[in-house]
């Protein structure tokens, strides 16, 4: 094997540079693994390309030795999507990281896919524009088209897959093709576009990314209402949603979660379950919204309406709910963040979100919920100390019940964060005979299993991970 | 042969009923052609099923025979897709057409592929929802899916490929799959909601379709703005896009073909290039839109604006663009109507219409130019005469040049027809390797070909049908 290494790596170093591909141990340690509680596996080496043709060089090497290829953002997936559980080349898409083209009547953008999110933003700024996904990590564009990342502002302006227009992708083959065009929409041939959004590397490496982005709004208002109990502040929201406001954000944080906001923001937010909402309009139209807003929250006994005009308070607003997660892995020194990512139909949400808290108090864990509720998506922060097979098992325990639930109810298993290695058991239960018409995707697209091999589908081969845990 | 289909149809009406199955001339004539100018062929029979079972009970009995399977709705297409180039079985789902659910708090509905875009929102209106994809035809939900149809309203709402949750398909082989869930969104599996809405029969049947509806808005106002070109027109648009003021439709009707109207509706239009417009909201915000609309509308030297706020005006100003296609028909008795259909990024919409206008003049065709503007997308409805080999010869000359000029920048050829017959020699230019891609997904998911063969993909079979023209 580890000759076989040593030949890849001056094959891939001759092809790209030296200096382009490494197998120093820090590196190797740095790519094992992800933001998630799955055992991290080194990979054989790692790849930096420049150029799409590097890329190709890399996949059509890697097919040569039949070694795995795993595409690498920044490495904030959560549930082991760049995992290389079999070994194999990681792709690090860092050197890949310039904005190509800002083309702002047609509102669309080109990107290598090493961009983060906050750097496409930052320089979108300059043209009024802004790209809307924002996950809580500032995760790189593939890496969100990869793993069909949302975030905040899905309920309005929709999630990944609904901003991108076109991919560039190195097949598994080593061929570039190009998924969808600049047009806005388009029947002509299969929607590859949809098929390639949310495939984890299994299908190829993204090498550029045409996205749409929108015009930053005339006018943005924010707020924070507080209610006497998380099915109030759902209730909220279904009403809200039927009344035809246009919801830009809707986020419900539960009362154990505000009470970790204050401890670690140093904040004074009332402790009670919360919703952190944003509307967006004209000034018009929003003051409009606003008076009817208060109206419906009041018919849902909320305790308190807090508006937030001002940028200034605003942004203090969403930090304190995009640092959330922080909050907890701060407070809880030792312990590891195991994320629930169930989404639902919303009328199933408040009934789901109860079931979550039931399970959380019956299994004894520490956590909190937060949801971004106008989607029915929630997710349970769990802290979990890895070297405590109780807890372990508790933790396994909740995910599970909360996913049966989910699925039980018209839902799926994971609204935002993907399949990975953690989502796979779920697989079978949730799509049926459909996972085989994947399976037969993955098959005709990647026959030598070569692409970020076992995630999302089975591999042939048959090596299986499922339930790799870290143990610190 | 004979021989065959009367063994098929002794078989399949055992399986469903008598009734059922049919070889009545008169029906296999009106289920040969759809409203296109491509020739029509008859299929060997028709059934109407009334259950998925019963499909199922046709796709195996169609493959145990090896003859195609053609999905058909309303035959309302404008490319030829339910052509049975290869003679089979013809599906109408005229006998699936019942509303199964209407959710309300989930904004969803559950339809047979039956059920027609005026039947559901019939039902919908009831509830204060509407279903908001409008191609010109009444067509069925399952043919809209099929084609990825859309509109005048997707600038706003999306296409169709945009409603669709979940699809209960029957595949190749005979197997139930559903393609998505209930879920507002997911990142589970592999996206196949996105791949089947668009295939166009040629990956399955639809047997039942959970879309999206939305709330019926507060407020809705309604223009009419004339302008000295079309030019004018489309920079219009481009700076009402920009503005931030959410267009819910914006359609561009020229110069001859608002005489059309004039003359088929007995209305006394400008005759002049006119967007219909259209702004949804809350009575505030639609107030400071149209204000704003106003000013930008002036300042692309428009001649007049009419708004019309009241329904019955706004229902007689969308019924003489709807009937716009109509208008032709009626006014050129002998001839059949041929549409092109490409999307570019707006950006390259005015050279392109432009264009259009030039080639019509040149090639001496009669036509007139519509477009959903603020996505894009135009067409040249022109009127052609089938016995008359110079124009057919020309009218192929202008569609192929249109598509060319449309794929050179950025654009596809269909924005919302589909590919059929009629687009499928442009794949290739289109697609590039990609279309490599999608062959092997046709293969592995129909190796044997049954499902609507030799459209969008050509068939291994190698039997090709490109360039059929009715002739009367």
């Amino acid at each position: 094997m580890e000759e076989k290494h040593r030949e890849l790596m001056k094959e891939l170093q001759s092809l790209l540079s030296v200096e382009q591909v490494t197998q120093n141990e820090t590196a190797l340690l740095q790519h094992g693994g992800d933001e998630s509680y799955h055992a991290p596996v080194l990979p054989a080496c790692i790849a930096y390309p420049k150029t799409t043709e590097e890329v190709q060089h890399i996949v059509r090497t890697a097919k040569k030795y039949r070694m795995p290829v795993i595409p690498y953002g920044r490495g904030t997936s959560l549930e082991g999507h760049v995992i290389p559980h079999e070994g194999g080349i990681t792709v690090d898409f860092a050197l890949m990281d310039q904005i190509l083209e800002i083309r702002d009547s047609d509102f669309l953008v080109k990107v290598q896919p090493g961009v983060t999110r906050s750097q496409l933003n930052k320089e979108l700024k300059k043209h009024g524009l802004f790209f809307t996904v924002d996950p809580g990590a500032d995760a790189t564009l593939g890496g969100m088209a990869a793993t069909n990342a949302s975030g905040t502002t899905s309920v309005k302006y929709g999630v990944m897959r609904d901003q991108v227009r076109d991919l560039e992708v190195v097949t598994a083959e080593g061929t570039i093709i190009h998924t969808g065009s600049e047009a806005v929409k388009s029947s002509s041939g299969y929607h590859l576009n949809g098929l390639f959004v949310g495939s984890e590397g299994t299908l190829g490496c993204f090498t550029e990314l045409t996205l749409r982005v929108y015009g930053i709004p005339e006018s943005i208002m924010a707020a924070r209402v507080t209610f006497p109990s998380v099915s109030d502040a759902v209730g909220g929201v279904v009403t809200l949603l039927q009344s035809g406001i246009e919801i830009a954000r809707v986020e419900l944080v539960d009362e154990p979660s505000m009470q970790q906001v204050n401890k670690h923001m140093e904040t004074s937010y009332k402790e009670m379950p919360t919703l952190f909402l944003e509307l967006h309009g004209n000034e018009a139209g929003l003051a409009q919204d606003v008076d009817f807003m208060k109206t419906i929250m009041e018919e849902h006994a909320c305790e308190s309406i807090d508006f937030e005009m001002e940028t200034a308070g605003r942004n203090q607003l969403w930090e304190a709910r995009h640092n959330l997660a922080y909050a907890y892995v701060h407070g809880y020194p030792g312990k590891k963040l195991m994320v629930t990512d169930v989404c639902l139909p919303i009328s199933q949400l408040a009934g789901a979100v109860a079931h979550a808290r039931e399970e959380l108090n019956r299994l004894e864990l520490v956590g909190g919920i937060v949801g971004h509720v106008g989607d029915g998506n929630f997710h349970v922060l769990l802290m979990i100390d890895l070297n405590d097979s109780e807890e372990m098992k508790n933790a396994a325990e909740l995910n599970e019940n909360i996913v049966y639930y989910a699925l039980a109810r018209g839902g799926t298993c994971t609204g935002e964060h993907g399949v990975g290695i953690g989502k796979k058991k779920y697989q079978e239960e949730e799509h049926g005979p459909a996972l085989a018409v994947m399976e037969k995707i993955k098959q005709a697209l990647d026959p030598e299993e070569i692409m970020n091999p076992n995630k999302i589908i089975r591999t042939k081969r048959g090596d299986e991970a499922d339930e790799t845990v870290r143990t610190n």
